[in-house]
């Protein structure tokens, strides 16, 4: 299951299937591998288990959604929310917002509720140091926001060699930590998720903590919020949070056991590039480029062991 | 009213209400304009009418959607689809697919129904030669996907002056010909829209008829479908097509009467400018930049004559 950009490798089907109604057949006549095939055929080493230690549960009635944090990219921030996680600030509150072809977001609708051990607002993580070995595969593909941009660790990313700083980019499911006018005024109990169009002009002006790696599509395809902004008018339209929890603090047996592709491998590469030229008998002409956030991260259950 | 990206411009509020859970109140500190102050300060002469033989109204049990008809790029596929309507092809179809940030499309879920005076297939539209005064509002923005970008007359576009040749992009909202394998197995019948990040290695490789103006969320927040490549599974988890109609066709008083930015003014330039360094208290990261599927259209409803 590829929760982000399966879209790619099997769009010539999608069209064809739609088109005659039929079921999809692949000919397989492609000059060059498709990532379906690449993901295929990739092996154990391919492959990392989601860190327990470092993924949410966010658990709506809808379902469950899985969220791996960045600790890498906004250590203080992650901690933080951790902290909120563990002290139950999240659970009860709601979605709030959801803003067509933009974000999803949640938090405290009162604004009334205690932040027990956790704080309120933390100093802003916009960018790190990339020197210390921050991992970061880098594309060939220009950017209009970032000088360099990358895959870290399965995070979307930009770097400035000018500055040395690295920081995460707001692609399609990418979760950042609202804030005020003043750029140490977040620290992550206010959250949202991008559900449309990447923003990236946010880039670099909001504190990105993490990404949702399965259950996109419940938040995705809420209702859009009818007051300005896309928040919800009513309180009954608000989308009630059960929980938020660690991975790590759910009985083993709760678990969602996912693996996420390696993004620093040979397989990941060929990946990337498949998107960059696509095969198949479906391409009529090939971008040659691949935007930073059509990048895919492919997602899948992890093996019973 | 905004239909797409409102969101530049008031993300400095919306992070800020969410955070503090009260009314956002603009300090209007922005040493630059922002782009709904630019869109206040517009004279009648920065706006259009939309035209009502170029329009399609796409009447769900859930409301209405307006899609404006790309005649100048997909002429064959804009008239073949102005037949289908008028034919009736597609009243009592059904939208059969909704997959995540991808694209939600409609058609014949059983390939049944009988086409009548309108083509099954059409030769490509993918590009267009643009030598004779193609509208084109150049940006200055570098793309990895086009050698030049620009907005046609609302729709965005890519160009390439060694070929002469331009296109329509892929960017959310836009609505395009679902094809076979084979260029020219299109026509209009199946027609998708894109709700995700756009999808740009489609620019030409597939035809591109229209964009969305009013009522895309409608479409975005359908249930996803759980079948392979998001359609859906059971016949019941379609939506019906109550019909479609050229806005013509239509009694003047069933008409939605809609306005569109002009894309050739200086407002519009003074728009897409504000969207590129944005103003306000709220930004601390100016991008100087903008991707071609971030520059907005604005649409609202037309003043009473």
């Amino acid at each position: 299951m590829y929760i982000f950009d399966s879209r790619a490798s099997t769009l010539a089907l999608v069209l064809c299937v739609a088109l005659v109604g039929g079921v999809a057949q692949a000919k397989d006549k492609a000059a060059r591998p498709t990532m379906a095939e690449l993901v295929k055929a990739s092996g154990a080493a391919d492959w990392r288990p989601l860190d327990s230690d470092n993924t949410l549960y966010l658990d709506l009635p809808q379902g469950r959604v899985v969220i791996e944090l960045a600790s890498t990219f906004a250590p203080k921030h992650v901690a933080n929310i951790k902290a909120l996680v563990r002290e139950h600030y999240f659970d009860g509150l709601t979605i709030l917002r959801s803003q067509d072809n933009y974000v999803v977001q949640w938090g405290d609708p009162d604004g009334k509720k205690e932040i027990k051990t956790a704080r309120k607002t933390l100093p802003e993580e916009f960018t790190v140091k990339y020197a210390a070995g921050l991992p970061f595969t880098r594309l060939p593909d220009a950017d209009g926001y970032a000088p360099q941009v990358g895959i870290a660790n399965g995070f979307p990313a930009g770097r400035d060699p000018k500055t040395g700083r690295a920081w995460l980019a707001h692609c399609y499911g990418m979760v950042g930590a609202g804030r005020d006018n003043d750029a140490d005024s977040g620290g992550g109990a206010e959250l949202y998720v991008v559900t449309g169009h990447a923003p990236r002009h946010l880039d670099r002006n909001v504190t990105l903590v993490g990404r949702v790696m399965q259950g996109m599509e419940l938040l995705s395809s809420l209702p859009r919020g009818t007051g300005p902004l896309g928040f919800y008018e009513k309180p009954e339209q608000q989308v009630p949070i059960r929980s938020i929890r660690l991975a790590a603090d759910v009985p083993a047996e709760e678990r969602s056991r996912l693996e996420v592709i390696r993004t620093d491998t040979p397989t990941y590469k060929a990946i990337v590039d498949a998107q960059r030229n696509r095969g198949g008998d479906w391409y009529k002409y090939a971008a040659g480029y691949i935007e930073l956030c059509n990048v895919p991260i492919v997602v899948r259950a992890q093996k019973p062991q």
